[in-house]
Formats: structure tokens, sequence, C-alpha cells
């Protein structure tokens, strides 16, 4: 889920995949472009692994040949890097999509794109399978992928104009602990960012394991509280 | 949904039908069958509409036949209650299914079912649209039907062994809002019923309609404290 505030960026991911019980395995979901003083881009990938790493694996390749096309590196905007991960995802549909539909599949993979170029406000898309996106706004802060439901309400009912990236990231890691409780194919580790506004470098990066103290602490005290809670209501 | 717990029963159904955007209307999906010192039975209908009206249409009709073979009156045991409700569904299905197969569609209504008969203890169960059913326990002590999702994390995390049904009935009412936040399909009015152990009556039933300015205060206040806690944790 990416959440867009006015101090700045939370990214977080999750790292289960694949969605059935049987041969899951742990992979990072998070992918980081950054550049500092010029641009941070994070990327969230849902949906088919093998889908969603090829698209990473294009993104990275383009851009890493100078003086390329536009890429991650020569998007003048956020709206324009949008575009190339579109663009990318797209190539990986034509290439797959009727192999994929021998065994009636489909390109599902799906991403949120966060960050900031210099010169331009902070930026959040989310990005469709068929590589059309919408923008974050104020009436709709935060996007989430994927198993969304279980951990939406938490969201819906902290987040505001007034919420600092610090407390919304403590909000994240509660939502995927609400949505970790139900559906067994969301699991720790969970990778988070608090992308500060204008900073154009990634500050605060963390990785909450299976059992992380802090973490655990902070779910343990969220469901206290809220006990606590409906017992004064 | 509906919440077991030491000192009584928590039911609480919503009022929209059906799940399109257009035509929708508003129906009680609570049904009581209650002789008091001798049975109270709760049903809360969820999927089609037709199929649940009828179901609770023979289940009344049976009913009131005197000395008519197995009833909800004369059920011996709320096992037993929950083989005549699905008898009754079987039923409805068997009358049904052709008629509505021809349009792809399936009987799907379901059913949750508690109470109490004398001598027995108190009982919950979710009846499938199959027929079959399962009970609570104290490893899970509550069912939702439809749209369920959204509304789980806060019961997940606030009932527990020590929780009384009072608080459950709080939680309840978060937890449908929590759900009506995010899908049209669910909406008030809201109606609830705590039922008190071995008290072989309803005696604390209520509807809070659109707007009820108790139930609006217990919202804002529970999202005023999720949003205090995020800050303080």
């Amino acid at each position: 889920m990416g959440v867009l505030l006015n101090d700045g960026i939370v990214f977080g991911s999750d790292s289960r995949t694949h969605a059935g019980v049987d041969n899951f395995a742990s992979f990072c979901k998070m992918t980081v472009f950054e550049r500092p003083g010029d641009r941070v881009l994070v990327l969230l990938s849902s949906g088919n692994l093998a889908g969603t790493q090829a698209v990473i694996s294009v993104l990275r390749q383009k851009a890493s040949v100078e003086g390329g096309p536009s890429t991650l590196w020569t998007a003048r905007t956020m709206f324009d890097v949008a575009r190339v991960v579109s663009d990318a995802m797209r190539e990986i549909d034509h290439r797959d999509k009727q192999h994929l539909e021998k065994n009636d599949l489909t390109f599902n993979a799906s991403f949120i794109l966060g960050g900031q170029i210099r010169g331009e406000p902070m930026r959040l898309f989310r990005i469709y399978a068929e590589g059309n996106f919408i923008e974050a706004s104020a009436d709709t802060r935060f996007f989430q992928t994927g198993e969304a439901k279980y951990g939406k309400p938490i969201l819906d009912r902290v987040l505001d104009s007034t919420t600092t990236s610090m407390d919304a990231a403590k909000c994240v890691l509660v939502s995927f602990d609400s949505t970790m409780r139900s559906n067994l194919s969301v699991a720790m580790p969970i990778d988070l960012i608090c992308y500060e506004r204008d900073a154009l470098e990634v500050r605060k990066r963390c990785r909450f394991a299976e059992g992380d103290p802090y973490n655990k602490t902070l779910i343990d005290r969220a469901a206290a509280s809220y006990k606590r809670e409906a017992r004064q209501l």
C-alpha cells in the first residue's frame, strides 16, 4: 500500500508469494530507483511474480542504457514515469499473453508507483494490469493492491489531511496485521519506506520480520486500546 | 453477524437488498421466533431475498400447524433447529433450482442461527446455502455472512473470552460501519439484539437508522480514539 500525506509518502509491502497454500515463498515486492537530489521512485508489486519481476527487469535494463529513450531516469515528470512503467507492463503482456492464455491465465501484475522528481510535488499512482493508471489526491490518499479489504477500515478511519507520515507508517503496520490475521497469502516480512517530502532520497527504510519486537508491541498496544475503547464507548 | 459470548449472544444485521447499485431497497434481515421461558431463536438472512423470505415463510407456516412434525417450536435442541432450517432451505432449493438455472442463478441464501432452548446452553450456527452448517466455539466466537472482510479485523482484535455482550454490541456497530464505508450493498438501518444467557426471551432489541445519534457518537468516538492511538503508539 502507498499513502500520500502532506509531509511525505509511506510505502509498505508484504513478502509472500504466491497466493496458494502450497509452495509459498518470500520475495521483496518493493523496488526503489533513487538518484539523490534528483528523484526517488518506489514501485510496489502485486500479482503474478513472473510478470512483476519481468517488468522490473525491463525497467532496469532500459534505465541502464545511457542516453536511451524515455526511461525511469530521463522521464521529466512522475506522470511520465508512470507511462514508462505502463509501457514495460504492456511489453511483457504482449510477449507472454498468448502463452498464458493456453492455460487460461492472464498478465495480472499491477503496481503502486510513488515518489518525487526535483521541481515536482510528490505523486502517487496505482497502475492497473492493463497499464492504465489513477493518481491519489486529497479525497483518496492511499492505494492498496492485492487483498485490500481487511486492511482498509483502519486506513479509512485514521488517515486525514493532518496525519504525519510517522503516524501513517504505524497505521500501515496495523493494517497489514489486520490482513495477515485473515489471509495466508499476505505475510511478513513487511518492507516500509517513509519518504520525506523534498528529501529526494530515501532516509527511512525498515524491514519488519516475523516476531519483530517493535511491530509486536505496536500490534499488541493497538489491540489493547481497541478493547479499552470498546469498554469505554 | 452473530457473536457468541459467555453472557449472551449478539446478533446484528443490515437492511440493504439487493447487491446491485440500481433498484436497491430496505428489508429487515433479522427474524425472531420466541416463546418466553422456552426458547429464543434468531435467524439472520443473507443472499437472495426471494430465497431467504421463502425459507422464513416455510418455517413460519410449518411452525403454525399444531402437532406437526419437527418444527422450530418442537425441535428439542438447537442442533435440531438448525436441521429444521436446513430442511426448509433444501425444500426451496429443490423447488426453485431448475428455474434459477435457466438464467445461471443458484439458490444462494444462507443464515446465521443462534439462540437458546430451555435446558440447553446458548448455541450459534452458520448455515450454508447447501444446508450444511458449522457451530461457533471458544476458538471462533463469531460468524459473518455476506461482505465480511472489512468488518472482520475489529472483531478479531476486540472479542475474547472476557468480552461482555454490551461491549460486543458496540463492536458490532463499529464493524458494520467499517463495511458500510466501503461497500454500498451494506446499509443502515442496523438491527441489533443482545440476548442475555438463560433469559429465554429477547429483552434488548434496537434498530439504528441512518444518522442515529447514539450510533454516530459511537462511530465518531471510535474514529477519534484510533487517531489518538496512532499518534501515541
